[in-house]
């Protein structure tokens, strides 16, 4: 969906390297994550202070390959690895699949998937707050509040083009990745804020073991990536100029919308959340929560699996069952390319 | 120690990537590896038909965000899931130290570290044979040989510039990395050459759990790289030049391996390893076993611990006791830049 916009910046967002750079394994040795190229670093805080989203100052950026590896790091950095049982992992149903996925698939001793928070019971875990949320695009806060409990925010989609930034972000392990933020998804780079420098260091051995570092030709992307992003709203130093990410992607995602509720209107078989709107620190105006997917369900008496009944007419989605939630809903991706997303607009329209 | 081969390739491996570009999470829906960029594939197999030291034909490619990435997914996909017990990872002793730290730092219930090879018993095994080994650099085969039991080869020094390349491997894992290859250990990629179909479907399905696929960025550039050095030695497209990596490589640790015996010899403190030769096939002569480590032995009655008193003389070696062996051995690496390099044979050579 950004790849028209990127398109459009010429060499502004252009990456070039010799074949002799970047060849060692070590960045800042001074640092803790050791393996994080400085400039990555620059242009992480330099982005959260344009946007004013997430808290930098007092924070330990690292970074990742992908937020994926940061939430394993995470889990591994917050697990008392003396605990005689895995520490458990929560999250507020309906919540990302992904979570209990990558949390079990190894069958760690250390931390082990536990379910919706709601129904937690106990003072050890890990809850993940991913707002707004994977699949429903809620603003969440934590639920559970145990003084031996740890909180991982997912902030993947707290972006002025998804929702107004309403505050500035300041919760002790806050994720964030590119491929959600200005679509390079395959740069395969995702950054943590840490408040402790304990938690930040063992976060950095986990990294060190899964891959030793994270490929500096993505973080080396990724800063000119992002830089070009702040450049667009540079104002300050002049640079503020016509490619603005933000707007762009906020333009894009009010016109998906639109027309999806118009096509859920159309057909009278789905309903959608309630749209939300508030007062965007960014944009300096009421915006409305534009979630990267919606939640849609399907409202037909007869109809119990609203994927497989999707399926049947030709429209891939993901079940809602997957998600810890009713199969009546579907997680539909908002972020398609626009041809795809047309297609997707008409089929749903015709369903009665 | 290779970047004074690449400042003279000048652009011949340079990298440019628009910013609108390998934005998406896939690269090849269709391959097993469906995150793999083709063109890395295709490189990856030119150069091990340049070389001659793996077979490619009837393998499957697989791309990792480093060795040690597909290390983890190699474990991950010959572990039984429904075993009750952690299958047990082995490797002869002196094996490398990041074998028994990555096999257990999340405490996996699917496999467990076991140990020395030769003295493991029982039929259900994964047995990690490194060759030429890190750290001693012998030239290894699998110890172990039942029918239930499952062989990893890492081949991640098995070039012409460590060794004679005496034969086509063809095992059913075989690891790779660029690190060594090229020197490029930044761009964290590595590859796996896999017999097995559903082996390399359950190696790139941890990869896809673990970091959703990886670094594109990265992927092309491994594939610039490793182009340019089969470019060095295409005779037959007549694209052969005077920048031959391997033969750069291969001075370059002969030159080093003499200095290092000499320094030995006028200190007369420690031991080495014999020195091993054979038949390489690449170069069409006999060649030196010429390792990327030194496994290096302290002969003073006094010293029990040789890397505390190499430590005491500013010289920073690994211990033997991390790679499972005697302490008076350490292992010192043979691929740092010059400079450090001769400050380090000064020190050795004056110690009595």
């Amino acid at each position: 969906m950004f790849e028209a916009f990127w398109r459009e910046t010429g060499d502004a967002a252009e990456l070039v390297i010799p074949g002799w750079q970047t060849m060692s394994y070590f960045s800042d040795v001074g640092n803790v994550c050791w393996f994080m190229e400085p400039l990555f670093d620059q242009q992480v805080r330099r982005l959260h202070r344009t946007v004013g989203n997430a808290a930098v100052d007092g924070y330990h950026v690292l970074v990742g390959t992908g937020s994926t590896q940061l939430f394993m790091a995470a889990l591994y950095a917050l697990s008392p690895a003396d605990a005689d049982q895995p520490t458990s992992v929560v999250s507020t149903a309906p919540y990302y699949s992904s979570y209990p996925a990558v949390t079990d698939f190894l069958r760690s001793g250390l931390f082990r998937w536990a379910g919706d928070a709601n129904s937690f019971v106990g003072d050890s875990y890990i809850e993940l707050v991913c707002s707004p949320n994977n699949p429903d695009g809620a603003i969440r806060d934590a639920v559970l509040s145990s003084g031996a409990g740890k909180a991982v925010h997912d902030l993947a989609y707290y972006w002025p083009q998804y929702t107004p930034i309403t505050r500035r972000a300041d919760h002790d392990i806050m994720l964030f990745t590119v491929s959600k933020s200005t679509g390079h998804a395959g740069t395969r780079i995702g950054w943590a804020l840490v408040k402790d420098r304990e938690v930040a260091r063992r976060m950095t051995k986990f990294v060190e073991l899964n891959t030793i570092g994270v490929s500096k030709d993505s973080q080396l992307r990724a800063a000119k990536v992002l830089g070009a992003v702040s450049d667009g709203y540079d104002v300050g130093g002049g640079g503020a100029s016509r490619h603005r990410l933000f707007d762009f992607g906020r333009r894009k995602m009010v016109e998906r919308w639109r027309m999806l509720r118009e096509a859920a209107a159309a057909s009278g078989a789905f309903s959608l959340p309630a749209e939300t709107s508030g007062q965007c620190n960014f944009a300096n105006e009421t915006a409305a929560n534009n979630p990267a997917f919606a939640w849609l369900r399907c409202d037909r008496e007869d109809v119990e699996d609203c994927a497989g009944f999707l399926r049947g007419h030709k429209i891939l989605t993901r079940s809602g069952n997957q998600f810890g939630a009713d199969p009546r809903y579907v997680r539909v991706s908002m972020l398609d390319r626009d041809d795809a997303y047309d297609i997707f607009i008409s089929r749903l329209a015709s369903l009665k």
